[in-house]
């Protein structure tokens, strides 16, 4: 793999090639988003526009009655540079993303604003933590908050009684970020992980990237 | 004032006044925002419900070229509580406003991702701050850059180069409003400014309130 980053930085700026370096070297799997059945596109696009600035890598959307749909002015194409999972077609496409964050080793805390919930500043994140939203108006369903094992809630001194979903996702997830990258958790990739993610943002920066990886191939054939 | 909130609250329920004391209490005028020319009214709607969740009160408008609309479905009826100052039909409506802003008291700090400002966990809020912000695409006119006192920014770990604004608008006010209720700033109304919101909310929450008022004015005609 490093032989191929290597013929292939050739074609993209040096400017760029630090770049990638550097924003892989801070990506994050520790945490992730799972969102379930958002409906106003621009409340999606907010979401991975946020998850990609933070620098949180994957992103899970359910899709029980709505489908994932981009508005590329809210998005500003940063759905191009984030690993999204997309669960759809099930009967249960809520339990089949949370059962796969479960397998994965993900916490699942639930996000609502209830008395009850711990605040988002007091949850531990010393183990992989996936983080779980709702829809706009009707919040998380049953089986989501049945599957949690915890639940979280943002500070809020006014009468609204949420805030809107996008402004959720960054608020916990900007909290969650910058209590991780204070602390000594190993939240970074794997070496392994990150040499994979540089490899496919190298390829993603070439406009005729198939053209040079056939020419490669042929020119790398063991003879 | 106190003889008309006494004589009003038998028209509302306790609940609900203990909770106008309540948020009341923890309304704030020490910062405030003002958004320039947003026109994407669910991202005007999303800022006027995080400024109402936060605590709050005063939130400034300028329409420059688009007017001011709410997505009552993102706003949640929260700009019933708040108190908005729009600034539209001069020549220059962002002057005007960052000129009544600076005529209160505020200094005035322009939020932007550039690699100089100052990150926001570092901006000093010990006294009275406006966080302006601009639109959509472009971001702050010259005039707003021009007059702002100091530049602020968010982390960022990713290729985008923005949050969305109403995302920004959440980051950058979670952060001073939970710095500001730790500190010892005096960062609460004054007591009349209390006793005249509690007086509004209750008002906002009669629904025959001017019925109910005219009585109470003619039964209390000195005599």
């Amino acid at each position: 793999m490093n032989d191929l980053i290597a013929s292939l930085k050739e074609y993209i700026s040096e400017e760029r090639f630090k770049k990638i370096e550097m924003i892989s070297a801070n990506r994050t799997n520790h945490v992730t988003i799972a969102v379930e059945n958002l409906y106003q596109s621009h409340n999606m696009s907010a979401v991975l526009r946020t998850a990609e600035c933070l620098g949180i890598q994957n992103v899970h959307i359910i899709e029980n009655s709505f489908q994932y749909q981009i508005n590329k002015e809210v998005s500003m194409g940063s759905d191009k540079w984030l690993t999204i999972h997309r669960y759809n077609g099930k009967p249960d496409n809520t339990q089949a993303c949370l059962q796969h964050l479960k397998q994965q080793g993900y916490k699942l805390v639930a996000t609502m604003p209830s008395e009850k919930d711990t605040m988002i500043d007091d949850i531990d994140i010393s183990m992989p933590t996936a983080f779980v939203f709702g829809t706009e108006l009707l919040g998380l369903s049953q089986e989501a908050i049945t599957m949690a094992d915890e639940f979280v809630k943002i500070p809020m001194y006014g009468f609204t009684e949420s805030y809107n979903i996008s402004v959720s996702v960054a608020l916990t997830m900007m909290n969650v970020c910058q209590r991780l990258r204070k602390s000594d958790i190993n939240w970074r990739l794997s070496d392994n992980e990150i040499m994979a993610l540089r490899l496919e943002w190298v390829k993603k920066s070439i406009k005729d990237v198939d053209g040079i990886l056939k020419r490669y191939s042929e020119q790398n054939v063991p003879k």
